[in-house]
């Protein structure tokens, strides 16, 4: 378990390092463009999972830890541990980006661009198809579960690059909580909250009843 | 079937959720840039594969599926089912863009941006070398299968790449009758449904008086 | 041998159709930037690799094949097949696009950009260390052969990527000899005929003496 | 011994002049923009590794192979080996670049973009989690070693995307001593081998304790 804590740690720590430094960065520098801002997402996530996967299964993220719960991959009291140190990692990721660079761009927080309605309903969908791809490419018994670091480094990868521009493409609590908290930018954070969540539990009841009966 | 044909709608839906998404989304914030729509449209595809590929073959196309008809590797019947998911996914992915964002960019629909036989030779090649990329390392009985993911995403990132700015790079109908219907951008549809099905036809049947006699 | 020879002509056609192509459809639409560019070339690679590898070989390249021949991998008269069909099929990649789009950024000719000797030692070094990597991905007998296709592909991306500006990165005499003939652009066709031919030997002569002793 | 040390010059010259070539190409050229030379990096070094990793082990980089002698899987004799052979190849490399396209862009030499302290700590941080990554995909007993190059070389250019513009990104004390000696900008040389080395070693000494006892 004490294993299994720390790889979350790291792993959401640097996957929260590099994605929100790598908006921070590209404000200051105007160097990586959005482009190699959602690049810098998906990889940082492909490469974490060929890392830690076998130690923690590569969580990294509240809304898929709820999502394996419910699909009953998890223990209630292992997803509770797992989700209080994915959101220290992502307030510790903020922090350090904070004595580093400052506060800009508010840390990389998630903020809608629009309405808040519309980047509810975006993370909801972002947030169901990747727990459906990490549902079949990780967990089904016939999956090519080997390939599945790359199949949900691209899905992350290529949700940031399309919808980071409305929604900001957080799917992922901690990734969002981390950079409002410290930056003190907290107005919508519940949509990156609840949205994410109900995203992930819908996808993994759906996928239950499909294939566990 | 049911299985198979829910796995293709949502493979289907995402894949046109996303890659029309990018479209859409770059018209409004300018920040994906064609490389980036290029990327989302390769990348959903390889990740889709990955999630789906063992429950329904992961056609997401029309095209595809009449080219695995006549290499014979899928039954009429099951076939037009296919089809006809497809086809209701990628109006349901329209629909759902619509409804976030508005009727912007006729919500990605193909347009040829010179004139029509160009754009009609141009698909015809692209959905040739994309079934024959499918049947070469999905499908030969030597093929390395389990990278077929990698391939066949490759392949649509790098046909979106490089033939988008001239034809819109569509290869598959469902991609394109989605947007045009919902939009009501209809004028060139007919293009993007038969050149793509007579393009994977031909592989099909090449490939066919190639390998299986 | 004829599905060998039917094998190497639509890979190399494909390869520098999308390749060259990109070019072009960069000069008409100014969208692609020369990063869409280097992309397209190393995804069609890549793809064409895990489609047509275990069919030829998946050579594509004259250089390579010569490589290959010194190396001990292939015969005299096969090679020799095999390099008049590259050629070909290059040059009917070329008329395609002229036919398509008209004789626009001299088809994708690779010119030097600065003098011819700068382009000759920096394509001599690209297509030694693109020959490196074949022998040392894809021959090697403790080599993850599966994972060559990525290899490679990676490879011919990233040397267009950072070398394409300055020589062109052709590293293929078919790939320069298509476009070049058929637009009539061939002052320093040879450079992309002899350096990557002296490249891909040298790699293999010294890849010999390492290993097969 | 011999193989091993031609492996490593190979390896460590190539990756320094696509990636540093990269850099005064681009400065050269404008077409690279920084995404492409941070997609050069990654890949260059993700092809590498498919090539020499099963001849040398592929470090490439003095921090990677302190890394692994701390880790235990190195000797010290065999390091110092690799370490000086390095240094060579990065020179090397620089020297080949400076004949080549001239001392432009000081030849790619890494230097902090804001205060010392700021880039120290960022490459300490880098370093860190990439030889974690490199243990966790290429090391550990459970690890799906044979995608390590996609893991690593990902790390590496996602490190290089985000970090690169404010401290060039390093993480590799032979690719910041080969451009700084040969043009001659060796001000800050010495934070780009001791926070590359220190980072590395942490992460050994790290996980050592977490996996091995």
């Amino acid at each position: 378990m004490k294993k299994k804590l720390i790889s979350e740690f790291l792993g959401t720590y640097f996957l929260i390092f590099a994605g929100t430094g790598a908006v921070v960065i590209d404000t200051i520098t105007r160097s990586l463009t959005h482009v190699g801002v959602a690049l810098t997402f998906g990889l940082v996530v492909m490469a974490l999972i060929f890392t830690f996967g076998h130690l923690s299964g590569a969580h990294f993220n509240p809304a898929v830890t709820v999502g394996f719960f419910i699909h009953g991959d998890i223990k209630k009291r292992e997803a509770i541990y797992y989700i209080i140190i994915q959101i220290i990692a992502g307030m510790a990721a903020s922090l350090t980006l904070l004595g580093l660079l400052g506060n800009i761009a508010s840390l990389g927080t998630t903020i809608p661009r629009g309405s808040w309605p519309q980047s509810f309903v975006l993370e909801f969908i972002l947030t169901f198809f990747l727990m459906m791809v990490i549902l079949g490419s990780a967990v089904h018994g016939r999956a090519l579960k080997s390939f599945a670091g790359i199949a949900i480094g691209a899905t992350v990868g290529l949700e940031a690059m399309f919808a980071g521009p409305i929604s900001g493409a957080s799917m992922n609590p901690a990734r969002s909580i981390g950079p409002a908290l410290v930056s003190g930018t907290t107005q919508h954070l519940w949509v990156y909250i609840v949205a994410p969540i109900i995203g992930a539990s819908c996808a993994a009841i759906i996928y239950k009843i499909l294939h566990e009966k």
